[in-house]
């Protein structure tokens, strides 16, 4: 048996020097060749006959979706077979009746989202990248701008279809919302990161699309002051579904970058919040009730932006915050998590390793979720070695602190390859050592995405 | 060593004839003898010892809580030692800043909530039991009457402290509020009915406390137009707390025990409703929305209680339902749940089983959730034999049309022991070998709560 026997059509098979470089290449890994094959199977049935061809040939699998992960791992390290799914993109039911979505692994998030909203419905989670699949999203337990108020990835996914490392097929959840009986593997696979199996189906859980929104910024004098006022607006009850915070210095980036404005040119830190409602009342009320959050936070403004286009423009800037850090200069980006009363504290550390390194370090994020973006970024380090050395030195210690701030090396990203050392350093031995075991349970040969995660 | 070198207070052991009865029966399970002993530890280092003593003498073990289980999960087996944790009832700990309770887990749930409300907290599960503990809520992952809008158990545990079957201890979770690093072992833990570890120590998620609620009852001519509001209700964004349905028979014996009229007497079924919020205008506006959600489904009245001594009276009676069920007669009492738009299918299969076996089926739940509270009730049956053997078939036949719908054998009260025959035949045979596989990994000798569950 050949691939090629599985998938006759030409340009579904690529090997040696056909592999496109986009599945060679990642960002924080760098350029490898060791690739037995790349597939892009239609069909369960084609995915379940690659799975078969690896048993037989001894290959390890990597499941790709669109490629945009933020941790490498999708990247090949042993000679694998790449099952790129995002050919498998149909969006195959919307059951009106228990709200829920049934759609193939390659499925964009843009087209999802626009499909359901088009039709009354939401499907919150919404992390940046509109171009990933909602396979990959289930895969790293995506998170994003909404997970405030809406919750992540995890919290929609109602039913999975597994594919298994021995080419056996595994139903995971049901139409059901409530469920007590037996123990919850669905929830396993969630954010395993193709490393337990290959989702082929993904039944997600919809709510009603809410009838009217509204975003703001309120501009602060310190991170402090916004990250303390953050905590205010979650116990006042806001209920805000978006709680974004950045610094002056990076907005100018992305203002630069993109040749726009911010809406606010006051104070050194900014929250951007969204309200969303059914009815214009039901946002004014908790605007007052935000307005009242943060005054004793010595907030200096606090703009509605009732204007489509400023609206548009401080999202968009907010959106290429990540873009302009990158055309900025060199950089690592985290996507760690502390406790939300922590953000200040980390951040403030930043602050330091900043001082005593030379680096620059910039930092935005998801304050709401205690889900910071921090930037390692080269500054005005010429020397290669120089800021290689001292880049991972500052992650070293920037990971302890989170360690020691009670945080978690990924909030939304993943583990993949790039954070592996810290996430080993950072959680207890007998943790990672039963990860392991349940690894065994599903995948005994390791056959699926080696190297990645444990 | 003995039991008596680590429980030095007599009145924390019991062994033999001294063994309360409370812990001997079970309604479901009978009476048995089939104890080791009773240990009641106060700290985790108590039950530290007794697992390492469990281990020395190789005896089986099971967590206890408050005893109030419906599915005979505490029920012993084969001489186990039982720990009874409702000793172990501290509130150590609330953390106003990530709004985190930290408990131990024999607190009862009626001490959390009075507990953290009268502070301006809001802990959501509302199981009927308000007596059971908070940890054999969440090895049951209770779900309640506020879980169509709030979730479940499982939605607001941050973090478990579990001491394994060997004697170790493990850490789940944490207070972060986003997770993407590395597989999900604390849902693995949480709804497994004291099989993979004891619980000693848990921290749960609040939120503020909404500052107004009122609840409403809709009559309608027949189940199935209460139940097809249910999914026009939940789709037109009302967003009720509480969405409980009932027919008006089981309502009578409420009303008859508890010597009380409900507010509705039109109608042959009801669906009562709770809807909370911030503001009087917000709930104004969905009981508008409401009312245009009935009425396409022959609504025949809708009362709002806002006198709060009716409010009280519908909700006692709601409360009661399964006691007046359990007192009028023999019965056994599901939790099954099935996708909420065959709620009613499957309660018209009930009342075929009732003309086709003379037994009496009574039907409650919570519609919102499509968990039905189904009981198979003696009814006019005289014989002893003839009722247990049609309620064994009745079962069957239920538990087959509930898999045949896409259902589940329990949505909120867990397998124990009762359900465990229904539950295998109901799961796929892939499943629950790898649920085996799991319980073998955390607990390689069984160890922890034998038969129950798988
Ligand atoms: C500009 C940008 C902004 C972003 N912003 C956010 C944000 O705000 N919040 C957030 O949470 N994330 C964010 N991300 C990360 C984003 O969530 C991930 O890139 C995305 O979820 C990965 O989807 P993908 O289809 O590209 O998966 P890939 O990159 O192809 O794969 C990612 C992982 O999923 C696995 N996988 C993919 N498909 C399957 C499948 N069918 N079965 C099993 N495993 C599979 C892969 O093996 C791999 O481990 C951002 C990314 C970018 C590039
Ligand atoms: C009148 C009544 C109404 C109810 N209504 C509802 C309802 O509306 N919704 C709902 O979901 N449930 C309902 N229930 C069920 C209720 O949720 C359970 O009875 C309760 O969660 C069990 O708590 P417990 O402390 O009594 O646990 P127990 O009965 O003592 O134990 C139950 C299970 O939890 C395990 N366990 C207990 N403590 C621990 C621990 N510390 N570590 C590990 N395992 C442990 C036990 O081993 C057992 O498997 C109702 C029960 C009653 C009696």
């Amino acid at each position: 048996m050949l691939l090629t026997d599985i998938i006759q059509d030409e340009e579904r098979i690529f090997t040696g020097k056909a592999i496109p470089d986009t599945y060679r290449y990642d960002e924080y890994v760098g350029l490898t060749d060791a690739i037995y094959a790349v597939a892009l199977p239609k069909t369960k049935e084609e995915v379940l006959e690659l799975v078969k061809f690896a048993n037989k040939e001894d290959l390890p699998i990597i499941a790709r979706g669109a490629g945009t992960g933020l941790s490498g791992a999708t990247s090949p390290v042993k000679g694998e077979l790449i099952i790129d799914l995002h050919l498998m993109n149909r969006i195959l039911d919307l059951d009106t009746e228990t709200m829920t979505l049934t759609v193939e692994p390659g499925v964009l998030l843009q087209d999802i989202q626009e499909y359901v909203e088009s039709r009354g419905y939401f499907y919150p989670p919404d992390p940046g990248s509109k171009h990933s699949s909602i396979g990959g999203n289930v895969a790293t337990n995506a998170g994003g701008m909404r997970a405030v108020k809406y919750g992540v990835t995890r919290d929609y996914v109602r039913a999975l279809e597994v594919i298994l490392a021995n080419g056996e097929e595994l139903s995971l959840g049901s139409l059901n919302i409530k469920n007590s009986s037996g123990y919850d593997l669905k929830d396993l696979f969630i954010g395993s990161e193709g490393t337990l199996g290959i989702t082929t189906q993904i039944k997600l859980k919809l709510i009603p699309l809410p009838k009217t929104s509204l975003s703001l910024v309120a501009a602060f004098p310190s991170l402090r002051e916004a990250t303390d006022a953050v905590l205010t607006i979650l116990k006042n009850g806001v209920d805000p579904t978006a709680l974004e915070f950045f610094e002056r210095d990076v907005i100018e980036l992305s203002e630069k970058e993109n040749n726009l404005k911010f809406p606010s040119q006051k104070g050194q830190s900014y929250l951007l919040i969204t309200l969303d409602g059914d009815d214009f009342e039901s946002i004014q009320r908790r605007v007052t009730l935000l307005e009242a959050s943060i005054l004793p936070h010595n907030a200096v403004e606090l703009i509605s932006l009732t204007d489509p286009l400023l609206e548009e423009t401080a999202w968009l800037l907010r959106d290429k915050l990540l873009t302009a850090v990158v055309n900025y200069t060199e950089q690592v980006t985290l996507d760690e998590s502390v406790p939300i009363n922590h953000i200040s504290t980390l951040y403030q550390y930043t602050k330091d390793l900043e001082a005593n390194s030379g680096l620059k370090m910039i930092s935005f994020g998801h304050a709401g979720d205690g889900n910071l973006h921090t930037c390692v970024t080269r500054g005005d380090i010429t020397d290669q070695t120089e800021w290689e050395t001292k880049r991972d030195e500052v992650l070293d210690l920037l990971y302890a602190k989170i360690k020691e701030l009670g945080g978690l090396p990924s909030a939304e990203h993943g583990i993949g390859i790039i954070k592996k050392r810290h996430f080993e350093k950072m959680f207890d031995p007998n943790y990672l050592n039963f990860m392991r075991q349940i690894k065994k349970v599903f995948d005994p040969d390791g056959r699926l995405n080696p190297s990645k995660v444990i």
